[in-house]
């Protein structure tokens, strides 16, 4: 059985000393991340429930809970069930859990924290019902409504409204709202792309609470955002609830999203990296890293090279990252570089631990509580 | 700290009860390809050294082993550790290892088992030689040449040769031979590129050896190639070890390798699945599976669906896999379905333990003892 690796470092080291590879937190960065966010959210009264699929760490959770989150959400029951190990008493598995055994073991978390869900389908409200009768728990389901991700989430409108009222005619179900999520928007590159398309979710949701109300439903959570729109969606009027969850970490894809001014968005600070090694110097121009597909996730790109001017990380095999380097540079072997995730929530997955650093040295050490836990 | 997840399976369980995710093991198929490697080398003189970065599973190697292989590969110190702690004698670790820590780890694992390193410069060699000298081990070093893969390695002939004879005046190396990957070839579509190129790079190692033989060194094994072209490497009359991996899963990318008469090699076949379960059925057209970046890498594409004819995979994010049906496909909400990974090293590295079926039963289940192991 695989045994969790032991941590790559100790309280103490500076960073030379940490193994690799090793995902590397910047802990006034990261602090500064959580400031910001409620600093971009003055004036506005929406609630804040971080997504912890970008994280998958109790302690931040929990840190994110400290500074006023209502709870956090997750994709998972396997993984609400880690952090609700981990202390955190109000979890959101924002999707569908389908399947008799998973919805058994989330009607039995449900008994020891506050646990919400989504719902998109009958025959799933009927499940969820069934799993909370057997278990003894109550259940509040939101209704997933797809305002224009394409992914999962019934249409707007009257179909949400029917589901609604399914959902509100269970025993054992609370109707808990509206989840709409508009995923597709989070990557769009310029201010106008994300605000056409946030705007065109708010058109829908607003459709949708009214055809609930027809039906004499009240949402009393109107849900969704992600770090690259929740701004528009937290002064829409609308949104009561936003979920942002890479604003803590940042990667290069985020990197790419643009300001209107054509910069790249500059709200919050990059504070994830992944420590590499260089293990080989073939030639002058050449540095292989120990950072491969199985340290880092290339479905956003390839990670940016932190530490290095003017190197890029060509391409990844399964434990070699390779890098070109500006003609002279002097970068030895042994030489521990960082790299900047292509894209932090699949990457973190990779991870047991979670270095955390200040000033140079390791302050502490945070397990992933729920690396792994796709169940 | 993240547990390893209980496995999602018990023996004696349909293929319908199975959780998802899951990383299937048609076992017939599997058997199938372990028979059909030895057939394919029949008459040829060359040992069989599986890479065990592909499957991380030491059950698998140990019955690789059975069937005569010599040892295994694979690419990490802890993954060498791993295997020998689940009874595997012999391990070559086909990589460059840096950093004082790792070395030191390899050495000792030198003292319970057979191992076997690569070198690509002199101060690797000399940090090798300390690390065996303060463990009081002995570890066989071969150089790794570059034949045209433009990762790791020195450049063919006198180079080579140099770094050769520094091994061999080390106290506690042993000069054990020739690495020469050319990892570039394996994907390779048609049967006239891959010969093109394994012709080269036979031309490299055969200057290589030459050079050496000059300074009174004979490289007693010369290893190297993959599942992609292994029977050009046996047939060459110089390579005495082969090294593939994939063979005993296959995966979409190489299903994307042609023969000469323009079909796809069918050499080997695809025992390797990953079990979805479909958890959103927005419109006629989609099902959204739980199996998303999370639970495959997506680094050569996207898996493929195996089950339901004309089903296309489009995209996937973290936990979800968006799904293209042709109209009036019966898929309901809860049907498992398959898939066949793109890529099937990474994807394995999600997963900590492989279902073992026949007969749409689950006969046994298998740890993926070195899953995560990358340091």
């Amino acid at each position: 059985m695989s045994a969790v690796l032991p941590p790559p470092a100790t309280a103490g080291m500076s960073q030379a000393e940490i193994d690799t590879p090793a995902l590397l937190l910047d802990l006034d960065a990261f602090e500064a991340n959580l400031e910001t966010l409620d600093q971009t959210l003055q004036g506005r009264r929406v609630k804040v429930r971080p997504h912890a699929k970008s994280h998958k760490c109790a302690r931040i959770a929990l840190a994110q809970m400290a500074r006023g989150a209502v709870g956090v959400c997750c994709q998972k029951v396997s993984e609400a069930e880690a952090l609700v190990d981990g202390g955190v008493t109000n979890v959101m598995v924002s999707n569908e859990v389908v399947g008799e055994s998973k919805l058994r073991r989330l009607a039995r978390l449900a008994r020891r924290a506050q646990v919400l869900v989504l719902a998109d389908h009958p025959d799933n409200v009927r499940a969820l019902e069934a799993a909370a009768v057997a278990e003894g728990s109550t259940l509040e389901v939101l209704v997933e409504v797809d305002v224009g991700a394409s992914r999962c989430g019934v249409a707007p409108g009257e179909p949400a409204a029917e589901l609604a009222s399914l959902i509100a005619a269970q025993t054992r179900l609370r109707f808990g709202g509206i989840h709409a999520y508009q995923g597709g928007a989070q990557h769009l590159r310029t201010p106008a792309e994300r605000e056409t398309a946030i705007t065109r979710a708010v058109a829908l949701v607003r459709e949708t609470v009214a055809a609930m109300r027809k039906r004499g439903l009240q949402p009393a959570t109107i849900t969704g955002a992600g770090t690259g729109t929740y701004p528009l969606e937290a002064g829409s009027g609308l949104y009561n609830e936003i979920q942002p969850g890479s604003y803590v970490f940042m990667d290069a894809d985020y990197g790419r999203n643009l300001e209107s001014d054509g910069r790249p968005v500059h709200t919050f600070r990059q504070s994830l990296f992944i420590l590499a090694t260089v293990m080989s110097r073939p030639t002058p121009t050449r540095a292989v890293v120990d950072v491969g597909l199985k340290a880092h996730s290339v479905d956003s790109g390839m990670p940016l090279v932190a530490d290095v001017e003017g190197a890029k990380y060509l391409r990844a095999s399964d434990e070699h990252g390779v890098i070109e380097l500006p003609p002279g540079t002097d970068v030895p072997l042994g030489t521990k570089i960082r790299l900047i995730p292509g894209h932090c929530d699949p990457t973190v997955n990779l991870y047991d631990w979670l270095v955390c650093l200040r000033a140079g040295h390791v302050e502490d050490i945070w397990p992933i509580s729920a690396r792994g836990a796709f169940y």
